[in-house]
């Protein structure tokens, strides 16, 4: 009755047994396939009907998760604008999108890679932040392709995943520069291009990433240094037009010093913040490079002009 | 022979046994005093170039250090614009502006936090970096005046010296947030002020101070809050005229990590960076609160117009 | 015949019979729906052109109002691109987008209320100017959410209509403040977010509407204040391209000072001005909240790329 | 005993029997030129003090006027830096300091018209706002000079000052323009330059004048149109660094609307704000024109470098 | 069978006997219409490889001309989407669509200059800079529909081509006046809007055109004057995202100043310069006038959105 | 009788047989040095009044070149202020205040580029524009102190000063590129400082200097690379306080173009462009190298704060 499966993933999403915004699209995608392939509905009407619901349940069980919605519509969106007369050839075009868009996401990162790479020149030297492996990609594309790069790494406080980055690079062989976060605008003159990473990105082309993202494309936009993000497209948020309205988490103080040691003091530890579009010159995305207005064409293709209105 | 006290004080602050910026200046200050008092010379003009010769000796002890060129400058400066028929009236007015500038030099930091707490404002959130006497003193003295005010620090890596600034703060009980040096712009929108102090001050009011300084001024700049550097007038640096031609300090890479953990990455760990003055709004000094545009004023009022052209 | 119909409306609309924007674009829709319904032309052809004149009929009867060759537009736009096998398929097609479009903009108000309420926040200050319903409506739909806000409205001179709108609020139990046109700098610190409405909208985001909203829009840009646009669908103007070449109306010089008191002078009452997109964050529409950049993309999707590529 | 006269025209200043901040800086200047008259002190020393004393008198009887502890200062800087060996050479300097402030400040309009003039070209649009005597004589001295101008002026709402202003143009026959104060930005791009008068001028050359200048300020500075003020020295507030600190007095509401006729509404009535020194270009005064960015030097000219380091 | 012409334009187009950015789209086009119409390929299949393998051929002709490839994606992107049952249709189609393509091209510069024109208001001073069909059409245009206009265009050193210009525009009875190149920036408060051409329009909007147009979009920028591009749509560069990766070619040095007199100097002779969609107001193209950003619509529409990911 | 060196000088300069702003400048103190050698008079007041009617007769003799006002204002300033109690003691100071102009005006392009130098960093890339003796003495210093630099240097259209320049620079072995004048914003990102001369400095910082000098000095800026003006303190122009009032010569069109060759076309020829304050950051004197904004300082150092309040 296909809803098993729905159901089955939906409580591993929730239970986080699936994590990882990746393998998290990829599960509700599988969910969907299965469904349409149970499914014993003999009305379009029908099918479509049940299949909305059961997107619905996938995407109730992590709300939060920007992929896990995108991967529900990007399946719910084709299925409907699908024009058939026959409802098994529906579910045979569902089965369809739903292995094109599992398809899409494990090539995505090698892709960007391949695309963002073409950014960087022989010669440069690139300032990444924190760990992403879409970031990472597109830099070690690069120097795969022979291109004679450095890196420049910030730590990362409170958690120091630049300390992961420069590792990963150093071990390809890779001249990395480890500094402190504060020293971004100083050593900025000698950067040519910033590679970041996406947590999601709002339909004006706003970015949430990792906290201290925003401070160093404020540093890139005055010195006129390119600032590149790397992101599959269902990291794109249909639903917020701005990112500065999102609900920004904040993490356990005790990340950044022992409240113990501290006593009187407040300690806050903000987990992301949000890059204005005006600040980022590119997008790169599996689909191509785009410039960071073009966020909301995006999202109208993958997902559809507007979901319910609430963005 | 006067000279006998030059010389001590000289190889003390070399050897560091004097040390901090206000200390070098005043013990300077003394030698000199000592100078004029011993001195047994009897004619204007010789006076006048064993001073100077004397000055030359202690500025050498220690070249990097502004303050002490700058009192050297301060006395210098006034003894030779003074109009005297006698050369014993002359040793009288080098002692007496040898005595006004260690007083000044006393007091500043006090004078600092009273002119620079009337721009602090009831419900105001303050935002610091570092660890700066006189900034400190700045909001000690709004708070004394019973201004309900709130801090922000950030932390301050490598050496965390935000640590010891919320600990002080807090002993006081003022209401005190850390947050890591990421986050400045994040929680920008919530700070109405941001005060900093100096390391030194160029001619064109550029400040040169502990490295992210120059980066919560963009911030703070972005989002039109006011910045405010407060500083001794011995910081002002006569020699130099943009601040960015100034060689910046790196310290010891272990600070930052320890080198053995991170094979094959390079660790920079810059110790000071430049803010330029337009991202300045007001320099607190103890002369009074000025416009980052009025530092050559204030150059040219306590040490000459141009010190050998050199600037 | 239906052309009596498509006559009489237009003849109404003329004399001003009909008039609001929303009025007039549901008249001619439906004049065009009753077209449809008349029509005894037996070619798909023939039918189109018919409906085509009778468009240019309606649209030459008032022609600087948007909203009416918008409602025009819309109909013939889809109408020609339904792909049917026969006639009177298209006609019934035609019947039912005419429908769509009345029901639309019934709509519209509530739902840009719904939707521009998102953004505003709990605690929030919202500058308002001028007496815009859909703006309003935002406001409105805040506070009925049991958000915690207060309005500034601007009297906007010379006809006061910030005096309606402050009543209007008031009347809801919204606190509310009045201040003169001239006060809104100096009191934008204060303010959260500004939300106006537009008499129409260029294909670039540029906003023409009433007198003063440019400088409002001005003023929140240099204090980072976020200016959202309230507007229907059918106020956007696909035959311009930027605002600044629409003739702004001038009106009776009376309305600001008695002519008779000034001789000599020369009395100007500018009704509208032009915000470039640069200072606009967000149009909010009954389709969704877009970045003004997207205006192009609301125009192409609603009556087609380029309308005789007269914009 | 001088002091006689000190105390009556203090009374009178507090009384507001002395108004207007010439004749108020004027009457003080007066009353210490009569002390020092009158003073038969016969030591430098008490002569000294006992003028400060006076002073002090006469600046507390309207502390709020910028130009009364301005003409205090003046006179009291002068006679304090004025090197004499006998206490009569040293009154007779007073009277002649107080003698010279006088006769400067009567002067002072009619040279601000004169150098202001200066800066209008033939054929300019100028925009002026509210009725300042200083920047309308720059205007008529244009004229005066045979110069083609025309004028534009804001109503200035809410006591219509700018009524004043077109009447007092037109009755020399100079081609004037009144508007609302919302028409400004978009009748901008057809000024060529901007004159207006201030209430005080800060340190760092922010200007404190009529509620919506600022306003005006911005604009211009968006469409790169000149902006100059007019303005007497003794207008120039050594206690101010930045404008921004100035406590702006509000005046009754219903100078702006009858608050009976709007109940539950706030009605707001700011009387001034605040120009950045960074969208003013020339300030017009009677020793010259000036950047705005020489305001300090202004100040410290005319009344010393910090006064009590109150700024 | 129809590749005899596609190799025979092809190597034309490589001996540059075909040449002239809108007469090789045109030769191109005609190639794949005859292919198609030779061709007696009986699967759709196989007759989309053929057609695919054709325009390859084609477009390896003459790599760099931007027109070129744009011609043959024009064609195949249509093509590729068109639903049909059977290969003659397909067939007749891609006949259809070629034609199509033709007469779009050969009708493009009048359209332009029949829509810029409408951005051309009576008594404006127009700029412009070397010389540009399109944009001169623009010019003409609105000079033959009776707007009183005159015309400032810089010399274009090195080759002179403003001189052409003059000439081209005095004939017409034009009024224009000559500058030198590095006069722009002292005349552009004299020019209401600029009109250049484009050599190719990057997927951001970016135009790269002749060395100079960039520093006169600055110039415009700086004075808020209107900067118009006139370019056809196939110089839209789907491959590029963003001007300033495109490698810029040097011309001979020559051209510049006879290296045989300036031994010991190095002549560079750039070509070429990029000009950012930021200093760009609109795009006059045939399809209809767009904001620069919506260059990336342009891109989509003609010629699909993504060309193997290469952009 | 010393009036006889007056009005030989103030011929030679009338006709041009003295000429370059150096030499007229030191002419014109000479004559002023031998009148005062020549003085017969008794009086100090008598002595004043001569030695000005004299300075009025050099000023006459060339009202344009701004040197030599200048050098009988340097003098007149100091000879004013003297405090002597006898003329000849007061002929004496003018004798040697002359010698001392004389003497610094030998020395500043010599100190000029040893201050400059200091500016410029091992492995810079300098441009430089027209061809300005003291811009090139900073630029040769720099080489001289075996600073590896190269320099770019644009061909100063219409007359080619350029030319000279890279030839001036090939013969000293510097590295040397030359390019046209639309190409400095295509290569801007190569260069790390710009070095020019100046004609004549406004009070408030602005440069006069060769056409093109403002539009090299916005693409610094906009590239943020170091804008240094060189000049001798004798540029600075006490009566104008912003550039853009001074009157811009336009010199013979056919150094453009021959007018014979283009029939119906006008050809401009503007000599020189103002250089805003705010796109410069330095001002190298001989003085000490200064902020723009410190310019009034210089001014009201040499020649006193307002010269008959004509700026």
């Amino acid at each position: 009755m296909g809803s098993k499966d729905v159901h089955e993933i939906s409580e591993k999403i929730q239970s986080m047994e699936i994590r990882g915004a990746g393998k998290i699209a990829r599960s509700a995608a599988e969910a969907l396939r299965q469904f349409a392939k149970d499914s014993d509905e003999e009305s379009i009407d029908e099918f479509l009907s049940q299949l909305r619901e059961a997107g619905g349940v996938l995407i109730s069980s992590r709300p939060s998760a920007v992929s896990l919605p995108n991967s529900v519509r990007y399946i719910l969106h084709r299925v409907e604008n699908t024009r058939v007369d026959d409802v098994e050839e529906l579910k045979e075009a569902a089965i369809k999108i739903a292995d094109e868009f599992i398809k899409n996401s494990v090539e995505a990162v090698e892709k960007i890679g391949l695309y963002g790479a073409k950014r960087i020149e022989d010669g440069d030297t690139v300032m990444t932040h924190c760990n992403s492996a879409a970031a990472l990609e597109v830099i070690k594309s690069a120097w795969g392709e022979g291109k004679d790069i450095r890196v420049i790494a910030s730590e990362a406080r409170p958690r120091y995943q630049g300390h992961i980055t420069v590792r990963e690079l150093a071990a390809e062989g890779i001249p990395v520069t480890l500094i402190v976060d504060s020293a971004v605008r100083a050593v900025m003159k000698q950067v040519d291009k910033v590679v970041v990473g996406a947590d999601s990105i709002a339909a004006n082309g706003a970015v949430i990433n990792k906290i201290g993202t925003s401070q160093i494309a404020l540093c890139a936009h005055e010195a006129r240094v390119r600032f590149f993000v790397a992101a599959e497209t269902y990291k794109f948020h249909p639903e917020t037009s701005l990112g500065d309205i999102v609900e920004i988490e904040e993490r356990d103080p005790s990340e950044v010093a022992d409240p113990a040691d501290f006593e009187g003091v407040n300690i806050r530890n903000l987990a992301f913040d949000v890059t204005p579009p005006e600040y980022i010159d590119l997008i790169v995305t599996e689909k191509g490079v785009i410039p960071a207005q073009a966020a909301i064409m995006i999202i109208k293709e993958e997902f559809g002009w507007a979901v319910g209105g609430r963005w």
